[in-house]
């Protein structure tokens, strides 16, 4: 009987499949590195807060990087929209579940406002912080001179998937080398999954990349549009090209894994996987400094014909300083992230990124179905 | 110890254990193509509407073809069984669960009327769509003149499983060559899911291949008689061959996935895996333009001795407009079908149908366990 | 680094980890032959009732005899320790769940009494049906002459796991060929799971193999000791070993995969796998003619220091007659066994048991997830 | 395009992913031998209570070591640092979930005392118990002294994660080489999960090794830490170092797999995997005798900035004779742990340990799965 090829599909794994084995030599957490290095820029933790409005306002990014760490703030969302973003966030928190997605398709359909842009800018470099924005590819030409001028450190630029090669009859197309020689801070770019996406990005001269297609809390991509890569899977492809890229260029270009976080041991895992550092969305709208009130939504959630993505209830569990360094009140893994990757290393023997880089990952079942026993018995 | 010779069993995919991955290469959505061509007629989008009673009426036909697709319509059903079929609709749709498989059972034993086929087939035709019905194998020869003979457009051949070769002792077998030549329309034939089956039953001259046995939502085969094959596999099987057939003879043949669609993200997943078009049941039965009434059932529940089927609550939950174009006001991705593929198609770098069958599929685990945390979170 | 070896661990597979593709060629279902051969007996239909208290009685064993099938008795269960059993079996029908281990424990305490053995031997030949009985093997030495001099058919020696060499301290081990020598009719001996040890019980010159250690409803023996093999993998192995023998001998000795059937998909899937029969527990104890009431419990459940089992409620579903030809009222595939079987065997294109056992096999992810987006849309 | 190498993971397994292939021999399960051997101590049974408060006091201690096994007395917990942890237990017992994590971390910062060490050991050696206490790494040679003058049989040294390699800037390192020949009994270490630490470990002369890092019930190390390997691979990974060290030098050192059981299976799966022992927490926590009044909580739980584990309902269920030997009064195999141990031997035809560790493990899909069916029939 005449039979097919056989496609062997690729199998990719999430944080839910991998564990970190410890290592041969352990030592002291408190001998253990973490930061992480974007363009000069250096930061005392690897954890970035996303682009989201439920995530990062002024106020969030001043905070951020006062703890070593930094925040994104989405300049095409409501705090450039509006005057008065906080009306718009209640609103949006007081929002029943059936009327949610049409309110946010109306709250987002406002247009963005330059002196907007220019003013928040501002307001988080007159604290001190380091300011760092997000915009989509197709504003990001329009919009980049009022970015710099206003004295952004950070330029990123995101879209659910990003390439270096656009096309697209509506725009003329973005092109990275191009936007990296004119703007004259570090330009990190994604999302992308992909090693060789990964690569062709890497050499248009971007300072870091953006890993994660499909995985976070509030998105539901890969349900809408069939399109998505586990977190550790992109990751790892993604850092085996910035090892390629480091050993054709000499440069080091970091690679943050971004969405999907639940708690400190997929923070860990990630690193693990080869990132240097990581994007965190839905932990950090649950803190009490969170401009969401106990809210999440992704960034396309308010898209018109094509929501992709939910308002979930994350509720308000603890403060910033308590999700980032502890003590923790809780026991599921959602706070003191910092801490858990100290003691992970130090499990794992690593001084610092680079070194728990190399820990080894196995697959292994999930931690679900070993708690399901004592789930069941509570009940 | 003496050891077995170790059978190896071959894997098999269904929509939950795929993704796709992003190409290096992005396209704007509003460059894709998405249409269908079955014999000579070109379809705007490539998605039908199945041959179910709770989907399909003369209405239904009418209005999916409008929108640039085509709805089948079962001539073995309740239409060409009842002048007045809404009465019956009422009667399944009211009763209980329990009384259900009996009530079922007592309606569909109505014999077929020749006249009635005569005549639905007429008011699509009249409406001024593209007509196609469906007969099972067994009742083909015998109502090919009436429905030939009324102006059907396109003839489906359907039953759970279908091969160019059947063996029987009480009715003579249907030759596929001898009824594409006897027709003079195309012949869809189905369902079928492995290479050398699908490869057969091309070689019989047929149209169209229609694919998937026991995927569908309304469908218990795999419990009843533990049969069937996952629809990645299936689709990338006889999308094989439909290559080696293209290959042989030149003549290209689409292949469409059939069942087991819950969302957007599932028909992109078929496409990727080789298909040129989908049959969509349940999605479409939750319409307001459904004759089901929010309910949908199987065309083998009402069989008398061995029911292989349940009659499942689907609710109504859009517009036909709403499931194939948007805007949508769900974010599940059961909404704006053909906005999904066009977005996919874009992240993948796809003009067309036929290039989006070369996107990259992976294993990826589910995301019905990503998002379970935050449901917990939410009870 | 010094690394170990690494063990690979083969991997098994049940019930719901395959399906079966449908053949190239299809044949009507009234055109398939079910029959089983044990010994010189044949029956028509390859479907037994297992030795279980809940399930077969007296009169169960008679009702299966004349459907073409075959019930065993247990004689070292109630009907050979109580005159009555019926009182017995009413009270462990109302026993409480916290009563009910203790209560199994005292019931099952009761001697064996010889003269109850002959007794109901002879009120099954009397029927006019084929009398099978079952013992265990620190029994069948002592047992053997009455039961054999009753009048029974096939004699069935089983327990948890069986092997064709046992060493114990108190009773001089059962040697099979002795045994089969010793009584004049077709010996059945199991359970086993594994190619070797089917093999060398066949070259005892028994004349029939119980497959399945670990996979019944009413069973809990993975959970305590940590043995069992998936029905599949057992099923294949022994199957192979059937195959080994029959070259070696030119005899042929069926293989009767024992537990673990839900559904009639189970069944087909067994017998693709390469079964000549199947045993039943649980479906059987859901029929009316059942003595256990609605209620079943597996023979190990009542051990005194180590119970393996539960008693657990299946409910009164339907009659034998509907169990085993339909008509089916339910659509979850555990009426009409038969009939699924034949269709199945249709849609495989397989004339016999013989040629189903030939049907390939995939491993498909397990339908229980693609129904569960419904069951939750219906909540 | 260019390509990443491919990365393999390698596949771990647990207890649930797991079963045991009976044998082609058995025997009876009264001729088997289940001793364990620490240095030049035998156990009459090869199962340890673990170093947990909410399991091992002195009365446990004393009870397990008459039943012929072992328990371990955690020196840096509430027996040694309160005169009376009666009213802690207590206090521990009453708290609301919410407040738990808070006065676990309260509990825990009070000081040990060394008068408190000398009194417990002697406490459980008047009774005439073997006695064996547990200190974590970072205090070992602060209390080794008064551990041994105080007439300790047995010193386990014990963390999340142990090797024989540990870097510290507030300490001067541990050299388990040197603690062997200061302290003049068997010192047991742990936890480790590797082939190559374990054989470390065993280098330096040690007399036992644990096994396990993440697996237990009252431990969310995995979650927080994203650390972890499950406990079937990681025993087979350090029996084979216990093989290569017995080859090295004709010493044999014990592994004893320490946390995730839940049933008498899961013992017999470790066994089967290579252990010689097992270290059992929440399965005694549920028993009359323990100290920890149905409730049971890891010792990482009260870790003041990152704590990593659940205080848990487990319940009281049954004395710790009916756990150990039975009868058992359920049927869910968490009691007559011993005798499931031998009748699963009895299967594979073991007569010790030893042989037992050569019984085949194979793949299997959790028995959760086929259980399903029926708990939802109850429903």
């Amino acid at each position: 009987m005449e039979k097919p090829q056989i496609n062997v599909l690729r199998q990719t794994y999430g944080f839910d499949d991998v564990s970190i084995v410890p290592g041969n030599v352990t030592i002291n957490p408190d001998q253990t590195n973490v930061s992480l290095k974007i363009g000069d820029i250096v930061f005392n933790i690897p954890i970035i807060a996303a682009a989201m409005d439920a995530v990062t306002d002024v106020n969030f990014a001043t905070l951020m990087s006062k703890t070593g760490g930094l925040a994104v703030l989405n300049i095409e969302g409501v705090y450039t929209k509006y005057e008065n973003p906080k009306a718009v966030l209640e609103e949006i928190a007081q929002a029943s579940d059936s009327d949610m997605t049409g309110i946010l398709q109306r709250v987002y359909s406002e247009p963005i406002k330059d002196e907007l842009i220019a003013r928040r800018i501002k307001e988080v470099k007159e604290s001190g912080a380091i300011c760092a924005v997000s915009v989509t590819p197709a504003n990001t030409k329009r919009l980049a001179p009022v970015i710099t001028e206003s004295g952004a450190d950070i330029l990123v630029v995101q879209s659910t998937v990003t390439t270096a090669r656009h096309i697209s009859k509506s725009y003329h197309g973005l092109v990275f080398s191009e936007l990296c020689r004119m703007v004259n801070i570090p330009v990190v770019v994604g999302n992308c999954v992909s090693y060789s996406t990964c690569l062709e990005l890497m050499r248009t001269g971007v300072s870091g990349i953006l890993v994660g297609v499909g995985p976070g809390a509030a998105c539901t991509s890969r349900q809408v549009l069939g399109i998505g890569v586990p977190q550790i899977t992109s990751t790892m492809d993604c850092a085996a090209a910035r090892e390629a890229y480091l050993t054709e260029t000499g440069r080091y270009v970091p690679i943050i894994t971004d969405g999907g976080f639940r708690c400190g041991g997929d923070l860990c895992k990630a690193i693990a996987a080869g990132a240097d550092g990581v994007m965190i969305g839905s932990i950090f709208a649950q803190t009490k400094e969170a401009p969401g009130k106990g809210y999440h939504w992704g960034m396309s959630t308010p898209h018109l014909a094509l929501p992709r993505g939910t308002r979930i209830k994350v509720g308000i569990r603890g403060t910033l300083e308590q999700v980032l360094f502890g003590p923790s009140s809780v026991t599921d893994g959602s706070q003191n992230l910092v801490g858990a990757l100290r003691v992970a290393m130090g499990m794992c023997g690593a001084f610092n990124i680079r070194e728990m880089q190399q820990a080894e990952l196995v697959l292994a079942p999930s931690i679900t179905t070993e708690g399901k026993h004592w789930q069941l018995a509570r009940l």
